[in-house]
């Protein structure tokens, strides 16, 4: 039976394969009094064998599609399978209690977890305390012969289903296999959507129903255009799918032969069309979707991906390169943003009762300034080999940015003293603070930038975490209040001459594009598969039009209106 | 010595008296083994019956100065200390173990707190584990003969020294003898600092080191009009300062000659001087300090201090009564502000990464509006008894206003059709979201008047949490950028016609004061205590001159320079 809903629109393009589910089977068992403890014991090792080769699988195709830090948790989960000690415990409690080995298995890691978990206060006993959960629930599937997913053996193509992935599930995708990706939660800022687009898998969030309606096998389209889902579709709309399908990856081979040509409007305004980068590893498809220039470097990787603080070295080196890569092209780089929903294995700050209203990003680099002198010192170096700009995270008053410019001034002093060539740099800072957007006007005085960053913006001004389920209707990029302060900053900047850019998802964004061609931003930065397409939207859009539609755009009421306006005008 | 260090002035007034130390004293002891079983259980059961007269003391004088909700806590540290169980087996563990009474009490205590504290998702078991703990500690300090600090029998003039006060700690406080108060922690808009306002108790918050630096019984001065400590003072100073003491008095005495008089400017403009409150029993304040209104009655307290859900008929008496007393003057009731940091036991709100920017306020009342609809039943029914504004709290976008807004004329027509009388009704919002203040003209059709919620709107201004000490510097009320939303809100409402009141901190601040009359805002709302010296202040200010002065303001570009701009222009 065809079945038909639909969710949030969260990656461009349209899926068409069977579903495969990536949701936990039962795995709930009877405590069975044995007689044949041998059988059972042997029954037992048979469950960690197999284990051990699925987890070597996935292993090997992590290390392989993402890098060998990525690996390492299943690493630890085969040390777990391999540990004789906690092996030995299960087999001797199957003997001594005449109990069956899924029983016994639950009663030895049970103790482990609750053992490790008691020990609040070592982040690297919770690792293993989730280790041995997860590895527990691998034993027992074998153990009751029921199919764990296994996403990272995956071999043919398929629609991804699952209430929401989360890091770990999408470090084992295999791109060559899943098609598409449809979850029941999350909007269009979460991590399974950002890291859809990065990948260029279509996808739709925030379904609500996606893990109960579909089965296991169902023929599933997924429009990433819309946000429609069509489960067993009759032959017809089979057809026209496969159509849709089909032009649109025309639409994206029209788009790719905008690669080498610069980013302009209808009337042959320049705009530049910039990349998001979290590593140097992502240079490629920077270079191959034409970016003019990288809006946002954000920094926080090294640091996340690292098992201690990155050495200036090694910052330097990972600076250097992307600023090679681009050949000349501007290169913004943000200093660290750690803290909020960013944490470190090796650096533990403090608990908060509100992480995002908190301690992090410049807050955190002003007030451990070594850590951030640095970084500084590595970009400053970097900056020789091609076109480096700074920016500073979360600046919410003039002092901050002054005290962030005088440590750079400083380390940059100090390293011309000592003989080190230095390049001209750009200092800017992020506009993801209210305050910084009300207070742009001065700001544009002293900054030779500013790079709004509407993802932090947007949840600040409506006072809503966008990751929070409950109250994420409230994050509305198009809402006159956003707008108008995005508006303000571009025109603040421009008063004195600055250069403005966004790098938040609203960049990208084909509602948002005409509205900020039309209040003037200078560039415009997201994630690489999305260059194209704007170049191309642009290409359509008169910037004389766009800014009266713009001015109409920010005396509307309501998010809604705005986007109807802008659906009726452009598209 | 004399020792002199400073903090954030908190509460005004000058306070002069013996420290009173309310610090945890050293309560660690031996294992030691004993022989006489039979004496060590009578000095267990000595201590048990001493701790039983201090709680019942304490009982006392809390249900007499708070009412018997707040009492009701050492009604179960009591039942602690009378559960036979408990005591049993500790004088077992005596016997058998021959060990000291400190050391059963420990391993017993132990024991029932951890079992408690198992129970992770049973609030009451959790509160049960809180009760066993502050009951052990006062036993021990029988035990052990060391002097625990009771707030509530201090029977003397003092300066209550601490690093923070808890809720729990103020609860007991006797404003006869308390005559001031200096924290190591918190700031402004902190409980401790909110409470000494309340009780008009001299106090100064977030010294670092007052619990380090003063020793208990040491002469202390705490000048909460400028945050300055002097410990140990010698006898010029102390004279001085007991002058300046009676000044203080000698003005506060002037100030209330202003009780029955309007709120006027220098050129006799008038404003209104509101008062902020909580619960009925807070109105024998209003009345003393002659409010004009009621800007702000916080409706959440009639959750939090019931253990049910108030039926409409309890909430109708409440507000009745509010109403009833200011006998024809205006009375602003927000719905509920559940959620962020107010949580009720008997209703279980979901955990949340940012609750600040969570599930909370009118995004509960429009999510399940059964219990917004009792309320506003309850609110219309009172308000033909005098003059009652409804506003909504945390309002973000103009649909969520309009959500409100119909059901508010749903539950009217409903109760006027079943013949019930209701008054008239003005509706309006609080402002305290960055989004609302920046759509203030499109709100200002809409509503009948705003009340702009400082404490809030800086906190989302700035992003950041003003309860987090590491980022307690950005909560910067004169900030130009908070300035100019305030300014946008007023002029907004004027250019419509509509009233624009402030309830946050900043109305009843002296340094905020003449920005605000100068900006036009039409309602000061604060806590009692502040409304005669802000009505004084109000005299001396000219409404032209403070419009000059206020523009100059919104041009400066930190906290600081307004700061200065203002005291060199007014004080």
């Amino acid at each position: 039976m065809t079945k038909k809903f639909s969710g949030i629109a969260a990656s461009n393009g349209i899926a068409i394969a069977k579903a495969y589910l990536l949701v936990d089977p039962d795995l709930s068992f009877d405590n069975v009094a044995i007689n044949d403890v041998t059988a059972e014991q042997a029954r037992f090792d048979q469950a960690i064998a197999a284990s051990s080769e699925d987890v070597t699988a996935i292993k090997e195709k992590a290390a392989k599609s993402l890098g060998d830090a990525e690996a390492q948790v299943f690493e630890a989960h085969l040390m777990v399978l391999a540990d004789p000690e906690m092996s030995g415990a299960i087999k001797q409690k199957i003997a001594d209690d005449k109990i069956n080995a899924e029983q016994a298995l639950k009663e030895v890691t049970d103790n482990y977890i609750s053992m490790f978990e008691a020990m609040t206060d070592n982040a690297y006993m919770q690792e293993r305390a989730a280790d041995v959960r997860d590895v527990t629930k691998r034993i027992l599937s074998h153990l009751l012969n029921v199919n764990l997913p296994n996403p990272a053996l995956i071999n043919q193509p398929v629609v991804l289903i699952a209430k929401d992935l989360t890091p770990s599930d999408t470090a084992q995708l295999d791109r060559q296999f899943v098609q598409g990706i449809l979850t029941d939660l999350g909007g269009r800022t979460a991590h399974a959507s950002i890291m859809a687009r990065t990948l260029e898998i279509p996808a739709i969030v925030g379904s609500d129903v996606a893990t109960s309606e579909v089965c296991e096998g169902d023929m599933v389209i997924v429009n990433g255009l819309t946000g429609d889902v069509i489960v067993n579709p009759d032959d017809q709309t089979l057809a026209d799918y496969q159509q849709k399908a089909a032009d649109y990856e025309a639409q994206r081979a029209e788009w790719s032969k905008l690669k080498d040509e610069p980013s302009v409007s209808a009337d042959g305004q320049h705009f530049v069309v910039g990349a998001n980068i979290g590593a140097p590893k992502d240079m490629d498809a920077v270079l191959e979707n034409g970016a003019e220039g990288i809006g946002l470097y954000r920094t926080e990787f090294l640091y996340m991906e690292s098992d201690h603080l990155p050495t200036e070295d090694e910052q330097f080196e990972a600076y250097k390169t992307v600023v090679e890569k681009m050949a000349g092209k501007p290169v913004t780089v943000r200093t660290m943003d750690i803290g909020g929903d960013k944490h470190l294995d090796y650096w533990t700050l403090p608990q908060e009762e509100n992480p995002f209203l908190g301690y992090r990003a410049i807050r955190i680099s002003l007030d451990q300034d070594e850590i951030f002198r640095t970084q500084l010192r590595a970009l400053i170096r970097a900056s020789v080999y091609g076109e480096l700009w700074i920016m500073f995270p979360m600046i919410a008053t003039l002092a901050e940015f002054r005290a962030a410019r005088q440590i750079y001034l400083e380390e940059r002093q100090k390293l011309e003293s000592q003989g080190t060539q230095v390049g001209d740099i750009k200092l800017g800072i992020m506009v993801e603070i209210p305050a910084a957007a009300m207070l742009a006007d001065k700001f544009a005085k002293e900054v030779d930038f500013f790079s709004i960053g509407t993802n932090d913006l947007i949840g600040y001004t409506m006072a809503a975490d966008r990751g929070n389920d409950r109250v994420s209707y409230l994050y509305q990029p198009y809402n006159p209040s956003i707008l108008r302060l995005i508006n303000q900053v571009i025109q603040a900047a421009h008063q004195e001459g600055k250069f403005v850019a966004m790098c938040g998802e609203m960049a990208g964004d084909p509602i948002a594009v005409p509205l900020l061609l039309g209040m003037g931003l200078d560039e415009f930065s997201m994630s690489a598969p999305s260059i194209l397409q704007t170049r191309s939207l642009m290409k359509t859009l008169d910037t004389k039009a766009m800014a009266t539609l713009a001015q109409k755009a920010l005396d509307l009421e309501t998010n809604d209106e705005v986007v109807a306006l802008v659906k009726n005008a452009v598209h």
